[in-house]
């Protein structure tokens, strides 16, 4: 097999982990724009800022040069905020190789424009074979040397089969999906149903009605998604169920910290300004609802998360609207 | 409105707590084998021996006579363990008035016969309507007033809306679902992985993969249940995910709890020996397996599940097992 090399653009603690994961398998280069966290990377083999418990493998390398980072990769993985990826991107656009892959790893949406990740890169990197790896992956857990399993999620079979043994090891199982839309709208809702999740907890209202609320979350971020164009078993899979299932699980999930924190009566500034990483179900919340008013799809557990985040609702008011909303068929997708 | 009479037969946690729901609404009768139950129900107001932290309501009487309890009643709730369901509705059948509603609350299915607890029913009482009420439902968080949502499942919707009444309160919203083997079958094999689930938290595998067995184990029960006739959105609802989830999420939970013993190392016998109560997903687990067999529906974690129960396999090698199969397409049904 030819060698492959590989840039991670981002040194967030998912883009860091990432780059981890592929550095055991092939050449890897890591791109952050602060050179404290390069200079930390290559001479101490830590992130000391997002994942400082955790020695990086010898092999990775990092660098603050974008151009540097892209110029000799063979496939772009992009770790960069939402809010950050069209800036980079448009950096790093003329040093990108033409036609090789571009993966992200970004659960969010963009706001103003509503697109998802691998339609912005569509946007500034024409004519490359976008996709995403995503999944049930808390990063420190990764690190940590758990088993964990995601999914490749490429339009091209081939290309996401080359891309699953970049990533591929023994404790890190990757599938293959040919769902892009439906594994980035599963990603970028979950976070939001997360945000309820936690607000859940923090409001001590129980197993059964966390159950409930991650239950019906999924039946939204499906409907939702499936109007988007999504497959309906995506949903059900890794990147939608599985992901979202973690994520409200975990402590170590970012999103159910802010819904914890809300229900404690943070307001949302606070939490923003208290986090040293960023929270997509916070800006994702305002999108989605935009979303699914556009295609008149009911989101009630989205429309309270986004209430109480971006409309000074109380996380208890929140929990008690739910709740009111009549029980009619299960089945019955306009509940 | 006429007034409706129940019986509830069982007076296990579950089924104690389904009267207590009960007896809010309309008059309720519960039926327990051992006097020393009832006694302590009609003169105390508590079930000390399932549910001895709560106080149950005025209204809620208990007898010891299997006629008493049903020959008055409009409706028959069953709170029986599988092994004794038969049992006691053989017992019960001369005083049983025709036509009547039989609603199941057991989440398991018949060794040696493989039926699903309606079917049984449907044998032993032909000629009623029969259900179930099912979903996320932790007895000891409802006891407590903690919210929560419920199904009941019945081929006639008019029949599930006139139950639905019955169990609802403000604080326990009843959803309707005709597709009563969809629900049935979650039930019952959701106790299989939640056993799964458990021996990972015993093990100390992460949130990561425990999502990613819950999330699997959903694929397996819907596969499994399509095929025994199913609708496939029942298993993505509340009496599929949503009761899998609040089993594998809580520390409540029998099911779990048996899969964490397993991963300390102790035998089926010696968790049997120890419990007071009935955990369903040991002897589905054997059914379920069986079940599969005959279909040709693959089903690896319900395989380990019933190799470490009942051939002694050790969870930990289970564990690897699991993370041993292939990874393929995430589609692909035959993973």
């Amino acid at each position: 097999v030819r060698e492959v090399k590989v840039a991670v653009l981002g040194a967030g603690s998912w883009g860091t982990t990432v780059a981890a994961l592929a550095a055991r398998n092939v050449s890897t280069l890591l791109w952050a724009r602060d050179p404290v966290v390069v200079e930390d990377i290559n001479t101490r083999r830590v992130n000391t800022r997002y994942l400082a418990d955790f020695t990086l493998p010898e092999a990775l390398r990092a660098t603050a040069s974008l151009e540097e980072a892209v110029a000799q990769a063979d496939v772009v993985v992009t770790g960069i905020p939402s809010h950050g990826m069209r800036g980079v991107l448009t950096e790093a656009a003329p040093y990108v190789r033409p036609w090789i892959p571009i993966v992200s790893l970004t659960k969010g949406l963009e706001q103003g424009t509503r697109l998802r990740m691998t339609e912005v890169i569509d946007e500034l990197l024409p004519g490359h074979p976008t996709g995403l790896l995503a999944g049930p992956n808390l990063a420190p857990e990764i690190m940590a040397g758990y088993a964990a399993a995601a999914v490749v999620a490429m339009a091209d079979e081939h290309v996401a089969r080359s891309l699953q043994r970049v990533f591929h090891s023994p404790r890190f199982r990757v599938y293959t999906n040919h769902d892009v839309v439906g594994a980035e709208i599963g990603g970028a809702l979950k976070n939001v149903i997360a945000v309820a999740a936690g607000m859940g907890t923090g409001l001590g209202v129980g197993d059964n009605t966390r159950a409930m609320v991650i239950t019906r979350g999924l039946a939204e971020l499906t409907r939702l998604g499936t109007a988007m164009g999504g497959d309906p078993r995506t949903f059900a899979g890794l990147t939608g169920l599985g992901d979202l299932m973690a994520t409200c699980m975990s402590p170590l999930s970012r999103n159910r910290a802010v819904g914890e924190k809300l229900a404690r009566g943070m307001t949302t500034d606070q939490i923003v300004k208290e986090m040293n990483m960023v929270a997509e179900g916070i800006k994702t919340s305002a999108v989605v609802v935009e979303l699914a008013a556009e295609r008149e799809v009911p989101v009630p557990i989205c429309e309270e998360v986004y209430a109480v985040l971006h409309q000074g609702r109380s996380a208890l008011d929140a929990y008690r609207g739910l709740r009111r909303s009549a029980a009619g068929s299960e089945l019955d997708d306009s509940v």
